[in-house]
């Protein structure tokens, strides 16, 4: 490692020009256990507004050019090129204090989220650049104006502003939906830790995967970021509550239409129900994850159990079992040595802040029931035991509220291995103890009893971005409190920082714009890339199973003959499938119901009979019908009523990865009288090269 | 009308204590044509606290105890109550400035938006009052844990601060989103025009519809408004960007984690393509919706065009266009008076605002090409022609800037019947002015051309909330540049407000909390109302399909039989339905196909018999199968296959207003070895009453 830590910028490494010198200043960093200095920062000379407008430009346009599936193929490589060398990253994570639990969080749970992503962007989004939000909205009667909403990605740059707890996870989650959406990034990790984030990005650069200005990282300081940002830029911030309002005061997001998401720690809450008495299963595994929450990470997590609220009569033996567990489980100590289980915090300031933090919890009420805030004699690298008087070590502590109105317990976070316990009486009085905290990332309820649970699930759910409900039947298999998951949103609303990350494809769209667009079908279609009814159709030539998917085109049609249902045919097939309900076989009774003029065909007849209409029997580039949807039956089908179906290409979706891809038909089931009978999608495998059919798989 | 204005709070009307005597200072409100004082206004006295209050706590309790449904049927009656007595508002709104038709966008297009969120609320939400969003995402290998998103309803009031310009629209598509949502609505209106939002809050508190505290107005200015917010109130802005500003930098938005949506004054833009030469359709409809934006409402609403940018070859011809109509049907006097087809602007102060701007325009290199600055000759009410002194009107005005670069015609309003037009030269350039007003509500493109108009609205969407592609196909049933509709979003970004509104269902979710949850199936079950596999189902006692929807739970379920697929039966289908396809019928071609062991059963076949194994066939309470949904087939069914169905009633959604409603089944086909042949949904209609089937429609 250099002696200053190098930052990405336009396509370069950069290191301060004075370095040589040795004329800058630059802010040192330490390692969390030992206090051995491990790299500097500075910025002083850097271009900030030049790499920002240099992602605006050549990174916009290099990913502009790829389609969501191809970005989310990338994201992919980019986790195999990280696992490949993570073991780098492993060695550099214990210097932050981070034990191998912890740093598998941080590292596999990053590469996680980019694996997480590919598979979504590429299951859930078109292999386009333009996603289509919600359905088609009829804005006239004679169907020639419609309405529909797009996304589009962002024109500027997504700015991270991370925090110092997982320099590799927190900059994955957020390049992802940010990559993925089509914006490039520019990574500003927090300054203890951003060695790591620095090795994570020399690996995807060495990795020569990356579009051109599709990610940046500066390392240091950036006082004059906000002045540079502008309309179409993105900032995502993680941090402290209080970092995140005076970022979010400066007239680029203010004024400027810069969108700012924060997600700052909050003052996180853990709720035992009256049930969950000690002995019972969900006290057991409540207990276990509240002194998880502590420890992990030594307690540095945004989404840590701040506020373990539980009722009064069980109050004492919840104490009793966190002592128990936590002296059974926790050995404090360098994480590079033997059988340690928890860090240091990332930095002797941040130590300090923690112990500052207990005193004002202390001195509002708090009682210190478990642990205690004097120096820790701690397990050193060498396997000794002693006082680590360079090294950022604090003891988990559980402090006990008698007065579960203190403000203070609410509002005033030791970002440590620190927990507050408060008493309930009432399932109203939780929910309202959990609404005091002014917003959270996260609320955990410890239950087997629905009606409790849900009683306070839909009481605390405006006041939280996620909530884990916990019982014997997930014990087993939950993943935890404290862990953002790519597919589930992340952030929470007030204190947590209004914003939300993650979601799977919900935190791509943060990075692009939802626009309504009214128009005919024909320039809906075009500008959708999907066919729109009222667009134009061709039915001449080749039917269109026939075509492969270079040939085939949105809008290519068959128009199907007539054919005239029996009341034969319709006891043919209740009588093959069993099907033999009232509606088709009676008279009388179907008369009597009040969608039906009589008897009249089983729908799914009149679907397996339009496949009968639609389809091109011989092998050919159509491989499968793999699924069909939004199906309705509009009208019904008396004996003697004529169907014929219109299938249209609707949208056309080649893999990236395979010799197929799938094809969206319309299909429009009508009678004799231009009615509408049914409508659906067709949902089949078609693939790239004419026929043959057969693709080896 | 009295001498103040009254406000509605905590469920009375309420004027200013000290009007009896006068002794107050309150704000004179006149008649935009003739200068008369309407009334005035004043909150001195008024308990703005105890109003918030009032909503939150009696408001929250009487919309929590309805369901989306119940409080859909309730806007519907409002609508209804508002036809009614429409002749009233029409009235008043006369006094505004306000013509006929600009009465009817207000008026009726109000009451449209109560009427399309009645529609959308019982469509598209459940019966209950939990919104589920997105699949359920399995967060573990053995199905014990599972994420799903859900949105429950803010805990706090929904302040709307409205605009002058349209005071009954402007109340009413903020209150029917919030109302639906479950959110009590406080109106603040705008002062000029607020006895019009006095008289529609009058109407809907005298039809005795209203649930307790769902409903407060204010008339009058609230500077304190915003001390009073706190986390779990959202505030719905319509105004100028410069007010929407400093209201955003207030503590409770910054810090307090209060929702603030902003639908501010745009530049918005109309671009005429190259194609859309003289004498064209595309060029016919530009000009047309030209005029019709800057004359309707005297031009005061925020998605009027302000600027016109055409190619450079053009422009005369438009000008001369523009002029010709103006001159051909703007009639422009009191609304009162027979042929005006424009009115006055709100207010005396109006009017000189607007002319102050205009000024600033004209020194930015602005020149005055259609219409004057000058005092108009008007329409009087008793039909003569003269000077209006006392009235606040303006003409009709086109400027041209022969510098499109010139920074005020990109930021500077004039809100009032005023237009600048702009010419360029590359589609690059006509996006680059469009994006250079820093965000916009609306911008229009008039081509005939899918490729300019495809690659114009890309660049640009993302500096628009909403756009529109004008030609020939669609010039005749288009709704307009200017119209906002109940299911488009409405809003945009930057200089736009960044806020969103309306668009359907989305503005009721800006009024809920959206919260991932994590836990078991049967928790998830319980929470949400929607069955989730792996909860508790009951397949004993009476089939399903004999109970009624007062009778039927979620988790009600039938397993059926197991039947054998032969090679016959897919012959028999294949002949029966035409459905030929090489896979059910060719053993070798079939075996080709990636993705089939050798001939396999019909898609269509399974299904069919599925129904043949769940139905009961008698009358019953089970009246029809509507549709199907998200069908996937994922395991091919060969000869020889047993295949059987597990039928799970998963949503149950009873009808306000019908005797019956709807059912949503969970499906799954499984074949002799447990693997998974298929899953999707089946939608029935179930009757709310026991048998007998037959209900009157």
């Amino acid at each position: 490692m250099t002696d200053y830590l190098p930052s990405y910028v336009e396509g370069s490494w950069w290191t301060p020009l004075g370095e040589a010198q040795g004329s800058i200043a630059g802010t040192d960093v330490r390692d969390a256990s030992t206090g051995e200095i491990v790299t500097r920062v500075s910025t002083v000379g850097l271009d900030l507004a030049a790499a920002l407008e240099h992602a605006r430009t050549v990174g916009q346009a290099s990913l502009g050019a790829l389609t969501f599936h191809q970005r989310a193929v990338l994201l992919k490589q980019f986790a195999l090129a990280l696992t490949e060398r993570k073991d780098e990253l492993y060695a550099l994570s214990a210097r932050t204090g981070a034990t191998k639990t912890d740093s598998w969080v941080d590292i596999d749970g990053g590469i996680g989220v980019l694996f997480s992503y590919s598979g979504k962007g590429r299951r859930e989004l078109p292999n386009s650049t333009v996603h289509v939000d919600g359905p088609v909205e009829p804005l006239s009667k004679d169907g020639s104006f419609l309405g529909r909403h797009v996304y589009t990605t962002l024109p500027g740059v997504a700015v991270q502003i991370n925090a110092f707890n997982f320099p590799v996870w927190g900059s994955l989650e957020k390049l992802a939906p940010a990559f993925l959406a089509g914006m490039p990034t520019l990574v500003k990790p927090a300054t203890p830790t951003g060695y790591l984030a620095e090795a994570m990005v020399r690996i995807l650069v060495e990795s020569g995967l990356l579009p051109a200005g599709s990610l940046q990282l500066v390392s240091g300081s950036v006082p004059t970021l906000f002045d540079h940002l502008r309309l179409g830029d993105i900032v995502g911030f993680t941090g402290s509550a209080s970092t995140a309002e005076s970022l979010k005061a400066h007239p680029a997001v203010q004024t400027g239409g810069v969108r700012f998401t924060a997600e700052t720690d909050s003052i996180n809450a853990s709720v035992l129900g009256t049930d969950a008495v000690a002995g019972t299963p969900e006290f057991d595994a409540y207990v276990r994850q509240l002194v998880t929450e502590m420890t992990t990470k030594a307690g540095q997590k945004c989404t840590a159990i701040r506020r373990a609220i539980v009722p009064t009569e069980t109050a004492d033996a919840v104490i009793e079992a966190v002592r128990a567990r936590i002296a059974e489980k926790t050995v404090l100590g360098d994480p590079r040595a033997e059988g340690v289980t928890m860090g240091p915090l990332a930095s002797l300031a941040q130590r300090d802040e923690v112990l500052r933090q207990v005193t004002v919890l202390q001195d509002a009420g708090g009682r210190l029931v478990v642990g205690s805030t004097e120096t820790p004699e701690v397990r050193l690298a060498d396997g000794t035991t002693g006082a680590a008087v360079d090294g950022a070590f604090v003891s988990p502590v559980l402090l006990r509220f008698d007065d579960r109105r203190a403000e203070a317990v609410h509002s005033v976070e030791a970002f440590g291995p620190v927990a507050s316990l408060l008493t309930y009486d009432t399932t109203a009085e939780a929910a309202a103890l959990v609404g005091r905290g002014g917003g959270s990332l996260v609320t955990s309820i410890a239950t087997h009893d629905p009606v409790q649970a849900v009683d306070l699930a839909t009481r605390i759910a405006p006041f939280n971005g996620r909530m884990l409900l916990l019982d014997r039947d997930d014990a087993r298999s939950s993943t935890g409190h404290g862990s953002p998951l790519p597919n589930l949103v992340h952030g929470g609303p007030g204190r947590a920082g209004g914003g939300e990350e993650l979601g799977g494809i919900r935190a791509v769209l943060h990075h692009m714009q939802r626009t309504a667009v009214q128009g005919s079908p024909q320039m809906l279609t075009a500008l959708t890339g999907i066919w729109h009814a009222g667009a134009t159709a061709r039915s001449e030539g080749r039917h269109p199973f026939r075509k492969s998917l270079a040939e085939l085109r949105i809008g290519d049609q068959i128009v199907s003959a007539s054919r005239e249902v029996t009341l034969a045919d319709i006891e043919t097939f209740a009588q093959f499938t069993g099907d033999t309900f009232y509606a088709h076989m009676d008279e009388d009774a179907a008369a009597a119901n009040p969608f039906f003029p009589g008897r009249v065909a089983h729908g799914y007849l009149l679907v397996s009979w339009a496949a009968g209409l639609f389809v091109d029997p011989e092998p050919g580039p159509v491989l499968a019908n793999y699924g069909l949807e939004n199906l309705r039956f509009l009208t019904p089908v008396s004996p003697g009523d004529e169907i014929r179906v219109e299938l249209t290409a609707k949208q056309i979706t080649p893999r990236e990865t395979d010799e197929y891809g799938e094809v969206r038909w319309d299909a429009v089931i009508r009678n004799q009288a231009d009615e509408t009978v049914a409508t659906y999608d067709v949902l089949t495998l078609v693939s790239k090269e004419p026929a043959p059919a057969a693709v080896p798989v």
